[in-house]
């Protein structure tokens, strides 16, 4: 199943703001949906709901696990400007449990580039520096751990990682709090500006290359900042953590597109494994 | 009036989930309330509804500017865990023009310091370096640009910058999108982490230091991450733009305490002047 199939969503009838969607056959990992996927598919609804093309700006607060299955997503459209619009959203699922999964705020509004064109540009830090695909670690084979069971959503995506950052997968870690790699959507689907709330939450936890114990990293906040449509072509990616402290740690995201274009800024706030 | 008082909600015993407070006389500047401060109220309301002492991460999405006098704050409880609470609110004001002016979604728990003791720490960036208070240029004598007018919301606080970030006042910009300095409450009242929701919206924008238009720079989205309750004294905080483009720029905060403790990190988008 394509992405834009695999995150749509349609509007419910009988509730006006409330849409359907689900998280879709062959997009979880191991029984759980990545919650760049679920923020990916809130998002469809949350633009919709905005009347607006792109979202400029969402922050997702992680309630419980998205289980495969329908999904329910209520929209409330708390400012309708003329630049931009907000929405607020709450995804309950699976249908009949009605709990919460994922509370999301945003902004929408046209990334067009012609609306921007004459806009002054100022750029402090360069693209990350990623050698070419090719010379990159496919990440899938890890991921992929239990090959005996169904495709998953890691069979769905393509990350190839840094051969510097990608060392923990050998159990040789950098000592540095960061992953960079490619992201790209199986057979080379476009991405859109939905696709990049996926990207930024797809890599391995940048704390994997730390000394410290490697377990689950559960997302608390995520919030994605796009700043304008991709190009077609593999995402260039980077993730750092400069601070782990009570328990905490920040994970920052930068994505670029195939013509040195940043797409989106991201940040998360996570909980370190347990000892 | 301290801190404590301009930024206290009442619950409204006639609706459950719902407090009344105000942006405080003497607290606005010239007629508009800053941004931080706002969140600071409605963090004071969502803390409440969550029952736990702290803000843990908190987004807003500044909808329309809070004016003086009293606010209304729409607060739901979207998931009582174990650990978090989540929280989304609706601010509006003033009363009787019910007007939407923060859409926030947070999750609160307990910072105190005994709860992640064991917790691994790992940091990979330093404090802001910055000169002690006295060697640092106030910025209070800018703000109060008309002295002739009532005190505000910048008599209220006391701002310290680096003296290399500090130039622009005088009409010689750095070139660095960079503004570090000091953050104290007048009469070092104590900061708590409600208070640090202020502090991270209260420099000016990082852009004045280059050479772009200067004006309003107003901010579509602010997120905060409350690491650790600070410890008594003057804040150490420092705030960068990387990227500029599009007509949008982030700005990346830090908040460090007088022990030197990383208490907050924050992170924004927002417009660029149109030129």
């Amino acid at each position: 199943m394509e992405f834009a199939e695999a995150t749509a969503v349609t509007p419910d009838p009988s509730t006006p703001g409330t849409y359907r969607g689900a998280v879709a056959p062959g997009w979880d990992i191991a029984g759980n949906a990545n919650g760049g996927y679920l923020l990916s598919i809130a998002a469809r609804a949350m633009t919709h709901a905005s009347g607006r093309p792109d979202p400029v700006t969402l922050t997702a607060h992680y309630l419980s696990p998205g289980k495969p299955g329908p999904l329910r997503i209520e929209t409330e459209l708390v400012k309708a400007g003329k630049r931009f619009g907000a929405v607020r959203a709450l995804m309950r699922g699976p249908e009949g449990e009605d709990k919460a999964v994922l509370a999301v705020l945003g902004t929408f509004g046209d990334l067009d580039p012609s609306a921007s064109a004459d806009s002054p540009t100022s750029m402090h830090s360069p693209p990350p520096d990623l050698p070419p695909l090719e010379e990159c670690v496919p990440m899938r084979r890890v991921a992929m751990s239990d090959e005996s069971g169904p495709p998953d959503f890691m069979h769905n995506i393509h990350l190839a990682l840094h051969p510097d950052d990608a060392g923990f997968m050998a159990g040789e870690r950098s000592g540095i709090a960061r992953m960079r790699g490619w992201f790209s959507l199986r057979h080379d689907q476009t991405i859109d500006t939905i696709g990049l709330l996926t990207a930024v939450d797809s890599f391995p936890p940048t704390i994997f290359n730390l000394g410290l114990p490697v377990g689950w990293v559960p997302t608390v906040e995520l919030t994605a900042h796009v700043r304008a449509r991709p190009a077609p072509g593999a995402l260039r990616c980077a993730f750092t953590t400069r601070f782990v402290t009570g328990g905490f740690l920040e994970e920052d995201g930068e994505v670029w597109d195939s013509t040195g274009t940043l797409v989106a800024q991201s940040r998360q706030l996570a909980l370190l494994p347990r000892a």
